[in-house]
C-alpha cells in the first residue's frame, strides 16, 4: 500500500462519514430514530369522588355543566352527554383512598357521547411531595368503557420540565357513580 | 506528501467533522435543523349538529354553558359569547356527512368574543377504522370567520404515537346554526 | 511510525468518531442533549374583567358553569369550586390596560379547589401585531395564590410553527374579583 491508496481510503471513509452524519442528524431529523423505551415510568392512582348533594365534605368533584338535575337538556339522561364536570382528586401511590397523597389531579373532563359512557379529559397532575415537584398536563379521550385508555401528556414543568409522553388509563374500581378511581400508567418518552 | 503531511490532513478533517457533529447535533439540537415538510398528512371532515331542543335523534352536540335560553349571562345573545359546547362528531373522509365515519370527533368548544364569532378548541379525534387505530388530540383558538384557522396537534396515540403537528381548520358548510362542516387538513411534523 | 501504525491510529479515530455519532445522535435522542436555555424570551400582560351583570361593556370573561348566583352548586360558594369561565382578554406589552393590545388571550379557566383559589386553564395568545402573528396554546394548573406558576407551552401556529416551553404566570394586580391582570413570562425552549 502506498500514500495514495490510503489517502484514497482515507478520503472513502470520511465521505461515508458525512453520509452518515448528514443522513442521521440532518435530514428528516424527528422521524424514526427515535427510542420508544420510556425515559420515565410511574404509576399513580387518583381518586374522585362526584358530589351528589349529600358528600360535601368528601366530595372531589362536581358536574357544573348540564347536568341532569338542572334541568338544561334532555340529552344529560343519556349517558350524561354534556356535563362538564370540575375535579380536584387526591394522587396516592397505591389503590387505598386514604394513603397519603403525593399531589392533586385538577381539571375538567366532559362526558361526550350519548351511546355510551365516553369522556374527554383537560387536566393537571400537581406532585407536592417529597419525592416530586412539579406538574405533568394532560389531554385526550377517554372512552371509559375500555379496559385501557390512552392520552397525551402534553407538557410538564418543575421536575417534568417539557416532558411529554403518553399515559394510560385504567377503572381500578368505581362505586355507584360517586366514587372513581383511575390507575394511570405515565410514560414519558420525551425528557429533558 | 510524507507522513507528517498526511498526518496533518487527516487531523484537519478529524477536527472538521467534530465540529460539525458538534455544531449539527448536539448546540441548539431544537432549532432551524429541522424539517418543515410534515411526515404525515392527512385530510378529514367532520359533522357538527347542536342540539336545539327539536333534533335528539341527529344532534351530535349541545350547548351546556350558559345558552341564551338559559338565561344565565345577557353576554350569550352577543355571538354566543361565553357558551360551551360538548361534541362527539362523525369523522368522514369526504365532504358527506352520511359517508362511513372513520372515527369521532370528541371534546368541547366555547364562544370567546363578544363582537364576533370566535371559538377555542379542546378535542380529540378518536379513529376506528382499518386505516387508522389510535388517537390525535387538538388545542387551539378558532376564528372562524377567518377563510383558514391553525391549531396545534399536541399529540397522539396507537398509530399516532407522540405525534404532533399542525391542523388547518375551514368551514366547508353551515346550514344555519344547527349544521357545521369542517373541513381538517392535520399536517404531522413530528413523527416517532 | 510506519503504515501500518498509521493506519491503525487511523482506524481508532474513525471507531471513537462513530462511535460518539451513534451515541450522540442515535441513541436516547430526546434526553440530557437538550439546552435549557430559552430559544425565544418574550413578556406579556393579560387583564381579565369577569363579568358582574354591571360591567357588559367592559367584561373581557364570563362565568359560565355553576357560577354561585346560579345556584347550581353549595360548592361554589368555597373558592369558586366548581366555576367555568369562558375569557377574550387583551394582551399587552406593558402593565397598562388602555396599552395598544398585541393580541387576545382566549380560552376557558376553571376553579378547581375547595380549600383554597386554585384554577386549570386552556387557552391560547392569539396575536395580531406587527411584531408577532400566530398563535401559543397553553395548558396547565395555576395555584394562584402563589407568587409564581408555570404552565405548559404545547404548541403554536404561525411565527410560533411547533414551538414548545413553559410560561411563568405572576398575578400583577387585581381588583376584588373583577378585574386580574397577569404577568406572563414566556420560555420556549422547543423551536422550529
Amino acid at each position: 500500500m502506498d500514500y495514495r491508496s490510503l489517502k484514497h481510503q482515507t478520503s472513502t471513509l470520511f465521505l461515508t462519514i458525512f453520509l452518515l452524519l448528514i443522513l442521521g442528524c440532518f435530514a428528516s431529523p424527528r422521524k424514526s430514530i427515535r427510542s420508544r423505551r420510556p425515559c420515565k415510568e410511574m404509576v399513580f392512582y387518583f381518586h374522585d369522588i362526584i358530589y351528589n348533594g349529600k358528600n360535601f365534605k368528601n366530595a372531589t368533584s362536581v358536574i357544573v355543566g348540564s347536568p341532569a338535575w338542572g334541568n338544561h337538556t334532555i340529552l344529560a339522561n343519556y349517558n350524561h352527554f354534556g356535563n362538564v364536570v370540575v375535579f380536584d382528586d387526591p394522587i396516592t401511590l397505591d389503590n387505598n383512598l386514604h394513603s397519603p397523597p403525593v399531589g392533586r389531579a385538577q381539571g375538567l373532563y366532559i362526558y361526550d357521547k350519548k351511546e355510551i359512557f365516553t369522556s374527554w379529559l383537560g387536566f393537571s397532575f400537581v406532585f407536592n411531595s417529597t419525592a416530586h415537584k412539579g406538574s405533568l398536563n394532560f389531554a385526550g379521550a377517554d372512552p371509559l368503557m375500555n379496559k385501557t385508555r390512552d392520552i397525551s401528556v402534553i407538557g410538564g414543568t418543575g421536575d417534568f420540565f417539557m416532558d411529554r409522553g403518553v399515559a394510560t388509563l385504567m377503572t381500578d374500581s368505581f362505586e355507584g357513580e360517586v366514587y372513581f378511581r383511575l390507575r394511570v400508567d405515565i410514560k414519558l418518552y420525551e425528557c429533558w
